[in-house]
């Protein structure tokens, strides 16, 4: 760390905000910094490589502030989408989305009014699953996308597409994981008489709602909840845990530690 | 409800408190009441036996405040057992204790600080364990124990010994079931890098950790956490998830509806 | 209790869902009761009419589900009313919204997106905002107005408005009240260092921000946040916590008791 | 920041954990790094005094994980005396009580159970209060007492003996503050019919119940609780809330920032 702040202050830079954290279960140390400086981004480079080389470190240098490209998948349910779609206009989140991609048509107007394109490609066996995720191999690399987001995409993505983008795909799952992994968790949740009912961000990976965890909220239900009332307290608790995971991840304050998840929030 | 009422009402009964619920799952009818009345109990049945006759109902009628006689087992950490001391003596916890069965002698001191008696034995084979359960139900009989509960006692109790008492153990979990059965939650917690940790208290059935959850609490957490600390943070939240599954069910709040239950709270 | 059940029974009702309270405070008694029958409405009237006249109760006989004609007020700031009709759109909320009122013209466009009528009156002085609440009033009877939302409306309405709307108008006020009554809360929040930020949903009274509590919510803060992501979070727990006082309050779940209210959640 | 990272490595140190913040509203800098080294305290100081000297910064260096020695005051409530005691001897909280003052003999017993000294000194008038106040300094002094804490304690402490000891009282107030200051909060939480109630650890000031908050936390609530029932929920969160607040303090997590407190928690 303190070659890192020496480069920084080499570079002419006031750190502002600063976290680190050494994992121990691999002996890798993460660090993210914040700091102001009047020089090039090739300038701090410059200053920076050789501490990085030194170390062996990657490394990723951002401006503060800079909206994140983002591609959104839907199904058929809004809520989230509506809470991002707002949340990005409002200035709140640090994305822009240039597209919303779907398989289903009913998410067009409201995607639509927020000035968004919306393409939708129906999706009803391998083949026209496997020329979605083609569509949006290629909607990835034209458009520049930084981060695909599953707001409620209820198809599950192949094993080849979760690999091509590791770590950049986050998923919001509709319970408290690892309770209730798979379909309809929220009718597991009732059948088992859970008091807490819950959702999960998380990293998209091979494994079925297996990916390191970014971020989790429960509300409190009772025996009197009905499936549709689970659904519907669950609902806000899914809009807003995705909400955090996506501006944490715009923010870079997110790392993958293994099978967890660092988050500098 | 209305013939109970009605019946409550014939015993010059005046209804201070009333919840009921219909199960749907499995067409159960559930209601509680509170009544102040100048009847004897033998005047009280007379009136109530016939609705619950008609319907086929089971009831119990038992005295508001009436503090229930509870045996505790634990093992060697204490947290719990003392949190449920000081309540009871403190009149916070409807319940008195006659007596404390452990496996370890560890927590003696401190459960005869509360001048109750302190029993130990020890449990390291089956032919120990069988000992300990016959003991078990021994105090149960000549103690007329009404509830045993489980302060983070580490042993599991024989099926026949569940069964014989089913619905009168109550367990706590230190995880938020359905999550992290067994052994080693917080190290599987940890593992997974979950974002929040819990912990359930549910009656006791053959099935490990599967019995009808009481009462669930979380805490929120982060990839900094230690398993030292998580243990520590979920000890808090273990204390009270017993302490109030424990009061709800001295008050008579709790009632079985198959897998789920139905908490009066 | 048991007259109202009798005559409930009478009326071939069969009651789903019931709950009361009796307010030691005042003496008055609460009750809330769900049922099915085959009877008209004044059938069940000529059922119940003679209960309440017995008790001198005041009562209030509604469909399950029927929902509620809502005006909504707000000036600028579109995330609460983004959730409500979002919401009531997707049946989350109970109700109908004929009409939204704004003294500004920022939501015109969201607004009318979900096919809702935006009114638009400047308000600058006396004469304008008599005007606005004049306008108010029409709107409410023409329309037949059950409830008035403000969804973030930053003008302070006049107490003969209050006084005419008394138990008809929920406010969101953006502080756990009582803690920081008045204008710019969050500022509040931050100079005196709380650890919880929280919104309060609350029935409007003369007393500015003092009107009987229906919902609060918090959430976790720390030092390091600034006024501006104290509002970020916090426009999160005015949306739910708006939204949940609003579909209670649609159910007929919140009554007023004196400067308190009960809400049958 | 440099130039500290910097001394720490000169001095042979590993940097382990290591957090700051930098105060806007007054400009200051603080900073909590902890870390291991070889070498003696004195070696130390004469690396980080430099440092320090350079850019006038109070700094405090101790060993991570020693007690801090505590003075804990009460009166007759004992619910956050046994969850301090407790803690401390399950080594959840790294301080050492040498001794108990108490205004009441009520908690004596307790006290000496779990080994420690426990002094009444009755406070019936200002004479008797001084004589309190001064013996609690003589304490204070003899026992090398570096943090007093509050556990309930009912007397309102001089102006001139929080402003000796500023900075080193701990009380826990039973409210969620600024709601609610003074005396039977819970009988003002019960009137007000808020829907959530709290409690907050917070360093004593002349002002009574202004001082900087280090922590808070709520539980939710509603209209069917009395004020007994309030109090009893209450004080479960007033002995979580103030143990949390206690092993901050006593890990050097808290720091004074003008009204406010910087925890590095």
């Amino acid at each position: 760390m303190h070659s890192l702040t020496g480069a920084i202050q080499d570079a002419d830079g006031n750190i502002t905000e600063s976290q680190q954290y050494f994992s121990e279960d691999n002996g890798t140390f993460f660090i993210r910094v914040e700091f102001t400086t009047a020089l090039s981004l090739a300038e701090i480079i410059d200053h920076i490589e050789p501490v990085a080389s030194k170390y062996q470190a990657e490394y990723l240098i951002d401006t503060v502030g800079r909206k994140l490209r983002t591609l959104v998948l839907v199904s058929k349910a809004g809520h989230c989408l509506n809470d991002l779609l707002y949340r990005q206009r409002d200035n709140k989140l640090q994305i822009e989305i240039p597209r919303v991609l779907s398989n289903h048509a009913d998410l067009a107007p409201l995607t639509e009014f927020y000035g968004i394109d919306f393409e939708h490609m129906r999706v009803t066996d391998d083949t026209s699953k496997r020329a979605f995720e083609e569509r949006l191999l290629e909607i990835v690399e034209t458009e520049n996308i930084e981060l695909v987001v599953l707001a409620r995409y209820m198809q599950i993505l192949s094993p080849e597409f979760c690999a091509r983008l590791s770590g950049k795909i986050i998923n919001i799952h509709h319970s408290f994981l690892p309770s209730f992994k798979g379909a309809n968790p929220y009718a597991q949740a009732h059948d088992r008489g859970v008091k807490l009912i819950g959702a999960t961000a998380h990293f998209v990976t091979n494994e079925l709602d297996e990916g390191p965890i970014i971020e989790q909220n429960v509300e409190r239900v009772n025996h009197k909840f009905t499936r549709e009332q689970l659904i519907s307290v669950g609902q806000d608790i899914e809009s807003r845990t995705l909400a955090n995971a996506v501006q944490w991840f715009a923010e870079h304050r997110v790392f993958l530690d293994g099978h967890r998840s660092v988050v500098f929030s």
